[in-house]
């Protein structure tokens, strides 16, 4: 199979997954339940559950308990693209090519819809069927938590909302980048190590690929953001520019940046020495992120 | 000891490994742990935590792990606060006597520091040192996100938001407002015997007094908010009849919604007689809810 054969197959277990723990409800729950589902499940191209089938098959995780974990984080990734595109945030009307939640239906339902979302992965990841051992469940809540809380994702929002109109050098954008975005990557990597029982040198190798995968995929987002228009990316180009937004590719400039993220998709690969064929779906992900058009 | 000495002596203690909880930062995320520090330390009775060191007590739980669970339902209780207060919400300058999060820093750093005080109860709970076995710590995580999302507290707020202008009958009502706050309330109860490895008939009785208490406290609050003022509950009163909110007290009137909580209290009294003077200070807050002057 092809890797975008790869990856539509996962969309649609992924979804199926999302939907079954998304169950239907009457009344205002049932306005809440329409938020939560219309920001998370359909469009997106559930990169970051691949990552966690991926990562799970190295260590012959069960895939049913790899599918919840996947929907655990692409519910709480919905939740932080619903906060970020608020008005007081980013003021995004668009993502993904649609109205952004608040604009569908309006800010409070949006709000309440990402607290939800974010309060949901954390009970998909404690309940029994996502692991028998319960040591295994408080490892990935743990992880998960560190990784998108105050010292996590939203550290990385924080720094990102402050560094509007400043100026920052090469550590700290790479260093914002890697906690708004990479070290989600990182729990999708080495979440399939914690089900599977992976070693520390396992782990290690996981989170070198997730470090530069999330580098990498963040420049090219960027590089997207400047050359893009809404038909491709889904929302209008150029809306970091505007702002003066902190990116690598504002830093570096669109040629070095581009080489800059094959570097790190070349150390990316070969952070997957460890495996064999079994990998190879993960190594042309990496290949994937230079490529991409959205 | 008097409640109300204890009461205090406890919110010393739970500010204290709040704040260890909370560690110091620099750059951006010194103004992100600002916020959540501002938001959920010092002022608030504190009694969401109170509740878990009360029930704890009663299984004999340490109660270094009882504070923490305290701690993590006290951050995510004031995350709650925090979102409710936004423009887009209820629209509040004034909290507790202070500025609300959004008014002393801004809207972004608030719905920031909201999503990472949520975030930050999940760590707290999964933490080997809140419970030695990794099957209570997921039972408690399970049953606080259970508790605080779209089936639990958030439902209950967006029933309250949709229900402005609206009219609500009875059961309406309390359904709502045992989501938005009763749930909480029912977490800090049984969390005690999550911890202490309490029976199936104790857990319903530790239930049953949750469920009175929390509906008692709600119809206080609405009175106080119909008869108080800026002084003695920090927030201008009159404000819920000004948007007509569905509570209790426009619906019953003053004088039997103080009947009602009267009863409820018994109600939640009466729950306790598994327990003898252990569990005093637990009647003695029910109690309390009706004496109440904020």
């Amino acid at each position: 199979m092809t890797l975008s054969n790869a990856l539509a197959d996962c969309a649609i277990k992924i979804n199926r997954t999302m939907e079954d723990l998304l169950p239907g409800a009457l009344g205002a729950e049932a306005i809440l339940l329409d938020a939560m589902k219309y920001s998370s499940l359909g469009e997106g191209k559930k990169i970051r559950p691949f990552m966690v089938l991926q990562s799970s098959k190295l260590f012959g995780v069960k895939e049913e308990c790899a599918r919840r974990v996947g929907s655990a984080v692409e519910f709480l990734h919905s939740y932080s693209l619903i906060h970020d595109d608020l008005p007081a945030m980013d003021d995004s009307d668009f993502r993904r090519g649609k109205k952004s939640c608040h604009k569908r239906f309006n800010e409070a339902t949006a709000i309440l819809a990402g607290d939800a979302l974010l309060t949901l992965a954390f009970e998909i990841l404690s309940d029994p069927l996502t692991a028998e051992d319960s040591f295994v469940r408080c490892q990935l809540v743990n992880f998960l938590a560190k990784s998108a809380g105050h010292q996590g994702m939203v550290a990385g929002q924080m720094i990102d909302l402050l560094a509007e109109g400043k100026t920052l050098c090469l550590d700290e954008i790479v260093q914002m980048q890697s906690l708004k975005t990479g070290e989600i990557f990182a729990f999708c990597m080495i979440s399939g190590g914690i089900l599977g029982g992976a070693s520390k040198l396992q782990l290690d190798a996981l989170k070198k690929y997730a470090y530069g995968f999330g580098i990498a995929f963040q420049i090219v987002d960027d590089l997207l953001d400047v050359e893009g228009n809404i038909d491709t990316i889904g929302k209008p180009g150029g809306q970091d520019a505007k702002v003066e937004k902190a990116t690598l590719v504002a830093k570096l400039g669109v040629e070095e940046a581009r080489h800059k993220a094959v570097l790190l998709v070349n150390e990316s690969i070969e952070a997957l020495k460890l495996w064999g064929r079994e990998a190879d779906y993960l190594r042309a992900l990496a290949q994937f992120v230079l490529e991409r058009q959205r």
